[in-house]
């Protein structure tokens, strides 16, 4: 939190106080867990390594939500918490109308983009890159927040691979700053929706997100928000010019042809809604970028556009980026798993006897992991199911509540109807609030480290 | 069609003619079919299994169309070739409007109800039951033309269970026809609906579908679109005396289960809407029963009710009825299973090692059948989703579209929005009414008989 605070102080604001007061906490917090907590078995299991990331969470979207209600910018604690977990989980999704969004201090607005920032690569991983107390036992923590399936070791040793993430991570940031300050941005402008762009977060500064900006800033934010959306391994590959190893990134060619595909069909279903071709072709590259890579900008409120633009948006919502980038979703490579295992279970059963092996990326992949996907896919489905049941209690339409859950569960923020691009999250009740976080928490995380803390069986003994 | 022929006949209608006219032509196609095609190898192979059951009801559907279009009273082919697949698939979506119902020929609205009744428990186990021509072979006729996930053969010989399931079936019938009757219903009517009951189907005769008729009949046909979407080994056991084995019906208590808690949640979230407790829990039973058998009835507009009980019933679409019942949908068994399922990975994720079996029904569940319902699930979910993207080129709102293609997949019928309880699937063009009417009968046929028959691998010779 020193950076916002530093930003506070430049700017001359009242609120660094209350992001001082918010460090004097957790620091205090800290040392006195370290004091008081000294486990005899230092060991990280499959079980420790989700209930740490779990809490983590937990605990850190709780502190980060203090500053929000301390300076007065959102005086309901609940708010601040949902707002807070919004931008953790990377989700975008505000309790604030565009008039209060504006009229936010600096250094509060930094804060809250900041959060993209930091949750897009996973606070956990944040803290193995930046200190050098962790071993490589923490392999755990990090299988349990990164997204994706699969979690490819780039180099062998844990922190360097995190490392490296980071540094194309703030790489690609700097490039975006630097891109939008040429389109003449402001510099905090830039500087704000950067941190949201890395992060696939969302949170903008002005009411109507990016729709005020220049059509050049607007191309530049939409395809950074489709290379936030890659497989960062791509990036690796490139940078260590290991081409051949480029070809066998199917995701990556995969999540590009269904971008593409997308855009034009829904350029040619809102032309008539534009001046011309390239006026509708930018808004709807817009839209498919910011709904796949899970970020909420917006530039047009799609909520006005014809059903075949919004059906293939919502499925596009499910569907996610990559593995391995900030984004959330179902993810390619999942759904990639998915319908090979389903053509196998076809072919088996014209043939019950034969044998059947799935090839992805150039590498045979196991029944474990197959199985682990389609299980994945059901708990997914029956999370949704069970959520979007809770928040139905609400006195919306079917289209609101759906959307809601569905922007909330898959990360992205604004949703259709009441919550769409021009509308937030601020007549919810606080329960739904509180099942929106957790749904976030839900989705950032991959389902399973929550359900587990959840689970009472969790918390028993070792056998 | 020699029902309908005779129903005709009775009433003094013109349509008989046009069943004439079918019949003849149906018989001469068949003879045809015999006369020339003398296979070699009569055995029956799982593929040749599903490849049958796919093409028989498709060719059932076209030829069941012709009465429609013959006697001139739905003029376009595709619209009758939609009735009809929405009848023998036991959906009850229709095209026609409340008017135009209530002015058809009896003959043309038995024949509609009568194939919701052959529809409901399996075209070709109608054919089974009736001749003595086939041999055990066609077990794979009977497993790929069955809903749900294990075929359980009550008794050794296949025809035997064919016809006590028949019996079963026959004996409810009538019984809810007895007892409507006494509800001073008319003779035909009673017929009418307890027919579209039996195939949990749902059309109706009149435009307003059960709403005009008193609440004892109301509650007749809600309580026995309840026991019709009830396994049927349950009223085998019961039957048999054989209660020890009720008990491991684990599926049928969780049936009850549900519709319970459900129907009392409405009933509590709709009683401001009606008079007394009484009238609520009515209209609450019926809706549920309506939606978790998937038949259609509908007493009310419940489009109109709040969104807590329009987003249980949307749930409750999905959720479906037991496996071996006339129901659609996911059937309760499935989801029991995929629990489960989901349970055993939860479990692994924290003891890698530790052996797992899953017991359902007192019975140990297999891998294979575990790696099927997952899979299941996942081909459920894609298609869905594929039929809803196909579906959205309909210039309607998302809530119709997304509805209506839930309402065929599920083979129920009414949707919400404009294809809801008071609504008709009229308004939708040729190309999605031909796609609505392949959702219902993958809805039906539980997808693969029907994927495997487009599949092009299929078609390809006997390695």
């Amino acid at each position: 939190m020193l950076l916002p605070l530093l930003v506070s102080a430049i700017y001359k604001e009242d609120c660094y106080l209350s992001f001082l007061v918010v460090i004097v906490i957790s620091l205090s917090l800290g040392l006195l867990l370290t004091a008081v907590s000294r486990p005899r078995d230092k060991t990280i299991y499959a079980r420790e390594g989700f209930i740490i990331v779990a809490l983590s969470w937990v605990i850190f979207s709780a502190l980060g939500a203090l500053p929000f209600v301390l300076s007065g910018e959102i005086p309901s604690y609940v708010d601040a918490f949902f707002e807070t977990v919004s931008g953790f989980t990377t989700t975008g999704a505000s309790i604030l109308s565009g008039e209060r969004i504006e009229a936010m201090s600096y250094g509060t607005l930094f804060w809250r983009s900041f959060t993209h920032w930091v949750g897009g690569m996973g606070i956990l991983v944040f803290v193995v890159a930046m200190t050098n107390s962790v071993s490589d036992r923490s392999i755990h923590i990090l299988k349990a927040e990164m997204p994706g399936p699969t979690m490819g070791k780039l180099v062998p040793r844990l922190r360097d691979t995190a490392k490296i993430l980071y540094l194309i991570y703030i790489g690609l940031t700097l490039l975006e700053i630097i891109m939008l300050i040429c389109g003449k941005m402001p510099l905090f402008d830039s500087i704000v929706h950067a941190l949201g762009t890395a992060g696939t977060g969302g949170f903008g500064i002005k009411g109507d997100s990016i729709a005020s900006y220049s059509p050049y800033c607007q191309w530049v934010i939409g395809i950074f928000m489709l290379l936030f959306g890659l497989n960062f391994n791509v990036y690796y590959f490139s940078l260590c010019r290991r081409f051949r190893e480029l070809g066998h990134c199917a995701e990556a060619w995969v999540y590009l042809a269904i971008a593409s595909v997308s855009s034009i069909v829904i350029t040619i279903n809102i032309l008539p809604l534009f001046d011309g071709f390239g006026e509708a072709l930018r808004h709807s590259v817009f839209q498919v970028a910011t709904v796949m890579s899970t970020t909420g900008y917006a530039t047009q409120d799609f909520n006005l556009w014809p059903s075949l633009s919004k059906g293939i948006l919502l499925v596009l919502m499910f569907v996610g980026a990559c593995a391995n980038s900030t984004a959330g979703g179902l993810k390619i490579s999942r759904m990639i798993l998915l319908f090979k295992s389903v053509r196998v279970q076809l072919k088996k059963l014209i043939h019950p006897r034969s044998v059947n092996t799935v090839i992805f990326e150039g590498k045979k992949v196991d029944e474990d992991t197959l199985t682990g996907t389609t299980n994945y896919f059901a708990v997914y489905m029956i999370c949704f199911f069970v959520i979007f049941l809770i928040i139905s209690f609400e006195p919306f339409d079917m289209e609101t509540n759906f959307s809601a859950v569905t922007a909330c569960f898959n990360n992205i923020g604004p949703g259709f109807g009441m919550v769409g691009a021009s509308g937030n999250y601020a007549s919810y009740s606080i329960l739904s609030k509180i099942v929106l976080s957790v749904a976030m928490l839900l989705g950032r995380l991959e389902i399973f480290p929550i359900l587990l803390t959840l689970a009472p069986s969790t918390w028993m003994k070792h056998k």
